[in-house]
């Protein structure tokens, strides 16, 4: 059962077991108050100094005080060796905008699994904050409006085409596959465009250094307008 | 050109500019002296104590003080936008086998690039040394002597279908696909054994908490061991 404010939101903010730091999760919280947590996320969440309004996954990881401190009507068990906790997520949660944290991080197993939700998710609007990177997956067209000289990155999960425009290296019609042609370590040059064949091109912003602002606060809000538009797929 | 002490060696260590601890470089010039450094990694090698033998990649990133310590001799520049600093370095060294650090870690698509690079080489043998994981292409065929409840992931990068043995969840004949169904979060029963129908498995192994000694000791063995084998590919 899932609580009222989790079913009527459009925006939410889920934090899993991995790398997240509390600045990056009170960023996305202002976004997107209401916070889920992925299994082991609760436990973080709870440390963070917050109360996830849910904790869901196949809870092997929710500490004995978290559950405790939360409470049975804000803990879903869905379990499934088959899935992920995100994956799990998704299938539990409204169609809302997600700020996802602690998806990536040390564990590289996690960070792949992550990459291949939103590959199999393409309808879902879904926007990772990891360390360095704003992640999301492309839509088939998208406009962002980036400071130039700043890195963009493009890594296909699957073969397809795209093209784009206000890049250094233009990818005017490039099949790109995992095992081929990868677009990592590109720069802006301009207002960027960029349309894509397939689902299942990953985009990765720089975060940047911050200067004393929250690290990535326009690589959010760029990532968070491509997703807040149709996608498209 | 290239020194011939690089040459001619069989085992190499590879420095990126990713994140790598202290104790990881040390362990992996202990099974392989060489030391390469990939750009900046030639920097945080020399920070971390070590000369290195070479310095390869576009060198967009090598700091003159490292420059200037480490002569000409020793620096290979391979410029080339359409691949990393790993691939540049896969063609002009000699076929060892590598380990290789600071490939992977905060920036995200630094860690898909590296993957990808597993994957377009299928036929050279290459350990990533990741935070929390030992990392590998799968050959065709490979057995491993694990412990016991450790994790052990797969992640398909192309699709591909594969056998297993001593895992938790056995992977009988199981199509796998990046977009489909992967493999991560198993655990191992007994002596895994695994067989692959392509390339483009990634294996994944937990490198544990160490317990006072180097976290990941059996884990670096059991790749290594898989490695030094022929590979089928």
């Amino acid at each position: 059962m899932i609580p009222r404010i989790v079913r009527d939101v459009t925006q939410m903010t889920l934090l899993g077991a991995g790398k997240a730091s509390p600045a990056d999760l009170n960023r996305a919280l202002l976004e997107a108050p209401i916070l889920v947590g992925l299994d082991g996320g609760g436990d973080q969440a709870i440390k963070l100094g917050h109360t996830p309004a849910l904790v869901t996954g196949d809870l092997d990881s929710l500490g004995a005080e978290a559950r405790a401190h939360l409470g049975e009507g804000r803990i879903l068990c869905t379990p499934d060796q088959d899935s992920t906790d995100l994956d799990k997520a998704l299938e539990v949660l409204p169609d809302a905008l997600l700020l996802c944290l602690g998806v990536s991080g040390a564990r590289l197993d996690h960070t792949l699994a992550t990459i291949s939700t939103l590959v199999r998710n393409p309808a879902r609007r879904i926007v990772v904050i990891a360390e360095d990177d704003i992640v999301f997956l492309a839509p088939r067209q998208m406009r962002m409006e980036l400071a130039p000289g700043s890195r963009l990155s493009l890594f296909p999960m699957v073969p397809l085409r795209a093209e784009s425009r206000g890049l250094e290296w233009p990818l005017d019609g490039l099949d790109l596959s995992p095992n081929g042609r990868i677009g990592t370590s590109n720069r802006v040059t301009g207002p960027v465009s960029l349309s894509v064949s397939d689902p299942g091109l990953v985009v990765l912003l720089e975060r940047g250094a911050g200067d004393g602002a929250w690290r990535g606060e326009n690589a959010l809000r760029q990532a968070m307008a491509v997703m807040a538009a149709p996608t498209g797929w």
